[in-house]
């Protein structure tokens, strides 16, 4: 694996110096790639889902990992998407002369060498390869061993593209030792690795955040509240937390808890028992909810459990810092939001919510890469460093200074 | 020690939305206090000078431990400095409306504990302390053993303001425990602590991006060359590589290695050579060099070692491929130079060249936040992610999107 590693290196300035052109150019051969060979594609998916089948995978697993000829138009659609994002090297981020005279430049520039990992869905080997390649870096992909054949054919038709444009395959290469002792390799291979993204469930990142020497950008869980306070708009409020726990109960940004002020539970809360209801919402509450609508009671530890399914916790608080009390304390710092007309409140909860996402009368669903107009994203990160939030191509880029001089000198 | 880092946690919104005219009234004040107290420091420096004394510590580290009054004003000056500086919280970095009609910010706000690790000059923690005050975070500090009490003394002063200003002491204080097991302990809690900003030896910052669960952003060795170009000025070129060399060997962006193109060695060599001698350099000299000076022979090792002395490795090359080359292999992507008036070959070394800094026709020497501008400085990172070369007050922000909305769900 060094030497892959270290060739893999030696390749950034080749990479990393490509004019936007030819780089958008090369991305739609991808497209066209991908679409040309929808049949060797699907024979090699269909490898992965029999193997899935046999092994009694769960059904959603397998609904991920199975491909089709939409979902290949699809991936080839993102890698034209990508083609035609803004070129995010080369922008001057800021620029000015200093006391010396000296012109200093603050450009973007690519990371490097990067390398995700990632579970289940095989077109984030397409994605994930397209964004790098737009941004300059090496990419070194490691998909789940679930769709180990989806993924080798997907970048087996990308690096033949690379090849057909003389430039060389490893630019888009999967790691070449998918097992773990492989993940553990990698991430001691701080010589030749710039940056590691894990994507997956809590114990692989948690393993590898404190097992890299390498630096990490992580796409751990998302805990996520709304709080209604008293000022709330009420049937604004009610709509916001049905569509942030009930439209996709599955993914990160779906909320985890409903937080209603005491001074409106009584009002509210039976409206909100109907909606999840008809939403098909499990619910559980703490004493005072219990007191209004007949629900299951709670534990410390649902506060702290990321459902990723129809369940919702329902809290009542006395006010404001209370809500906020509670969030700091079970909050993943991904995305949080309050539901009122009162701006002093509003101000107060965006500056006191420390999280990635802090929203004032909408849906925490929100927090996304394409919603928020980056385009296709590499993930939602949950570091405080480098990328925090959607991470998109411009977070797949880092800056140098460069400095343009007459000959100073230092006195 | 986990006590204290929750203790330390639970404080982060005090001083996160702290308003910037109370942070810089109170760095005054400090600023005041350390001009006030100057006997009590004296008297606590004076004990770990002659215990460095007694352990027979080097000459270089006992001058930069020792304070007098004149340095002690310095570092009251910086305090007010530091208060001086703009806001760096609250900045809009970006702005948008989206599709769905979301307001979306991009706001800085403070990264929450950062702990920075660094050795002998007491003024680090004035220094530092105040920095991650104005910035809005609280500070662990870890300095040298051989500091320890004047490190302690100035702490102590610095929490006598906060306790006066009726906010907790623990918003600056130093580790519990300094010891080795004290460092230990404190990178495995990253539930507690934001980020680690190690500054010192490379043994000690090789262990921390090893072992560290927490982010690092490592201020490590630099390893600086300049190159002059078949096209340079001459005698710009000259001046510009004694000052990189000499002007202050003992820094991190001195040079280490001139490398010179063989289409003008015979002309340059004998004046660098009269040059670098004037200056005391000890130069080595790869064969080509040594047929036209007569230095010491260099050693693969050399081109290796970042010497923070009065001593240069000279090597001539075949172009600027070549200088590029050897620029990968041993250069630490610190600082780097070019002297060229060549436009093509000056932006061809901008761009291929990876590190932090790269200049045109001036000295490496000017790598640092406060000849940049930026003010006081927390160090040089060496860290590819989220801050690269030098650090300012900027860099101890991270950012989170508020996101105004009116009512809207996702579809």
């Amino acid at each position: 694996m060094e030497q892959f590693l270290k060739t893999a290196k030696k390749l950034m300035p080749t990479i990393a110096t490509l004019p936007s052109k030819e780089k958008n150019r090369i991305l739609r051969e991808m497209a066209n790639a991908l679409r040309e060979n929808k049949a060797r594609i699907l024979k090699e998916n269909t490898k992965d889902v029999e193997r899935a089948k046999e092994q009694n995978l769960q059904e959603s697993m397998i609904e991920r990992l199975w491909l089709d000829e939409k979902r290949i138009d699809a991936m080839a659609t993102s890698l034209q998407e990508i083609a035609a994002l803004k070129e995010p090297v080369g922008r001057v981020l800021e620029g000015w002369v200093n006391d010396d005279g000296l012109r200093i430049e603050k450009v973007s520039v690519p990371i490097g060498v990067v390398a995700v990992i990632y579970e289940s869905r095989p077109n984030v080997t397409s994605d994930v390869g397209g964004l790098c390649f737009k941004s300059g870096n090496i990419a070194i992909l490691k998909g789940g061993k679930e769709a180990e054949y989806s993924n080798q054919i997907i970048a087996t038709i990308l690096q033949e593209v690379l090849l057909k444009n003389n430039l060389p395959k490893e630019i888009i290469s999967l790691l070449p030792d998918s097992s773990r002792e492989g993940v553990a390799k990698l991430i001691t291979m701080d010589a030749y690795v710039d940056l590691i993204v894990p994507r997956g469930g809590e114990a692989l990142i948690s393993y590898i955040s404190k097992n890299s020497s390498i630096p990490v950008v992580k796409h751990d869980k998302g805990l996520c509240h709304t709080y209604i306070h008293e000022d709330a708009c009420i049937d604004s409020a009610i709509k916001i937390a049905i569509n942030a726990k009930c439209q996709r109960p599955g993914v990160c940004n779906a909320m985890e808890t409903l937080i209603v002020d005491k001074n409106i539970a009584k009002t509210i809360m039976p409206k909100l028992y109907e909606s999840f209801r008809a939403n098909g919402t499990l619910l559980k509450g703490d004493k005072e909810t219990l007191e209004i609508i007949p629900v299951a009671p709670i534990s410390y530890e649902d506060y702290d459990t990321e459902y990723l399914a129809n369940i919702l916790n329902l809290k009542i608080v006395d006010g404001v810092d209370e809500a906020i009390e509670h969030i700091r304390e079970f909050g993943s710092g991904h995305s949080e939001a309050i539901a009122t007309e009162n701006y002093t409140v509003a101000e107060y909860f965006l500056d006191q919510i420390d999280a990635a996402c802090v929203y004032i009368n909408a849906s925490t669903r929100f927090t996304d890469g394409s919603v928020f107009g980056f385009g296709a994203e590499v993930g939602i990160s949950t570091n405080k460093l480098h990328a925090r939030g959607p991470m998109g191509i411009n977070e797949l880029t880092t800056y140098k200074f460069k400095i343009y001089g007459s000959g100073q000198i230092r006195s």
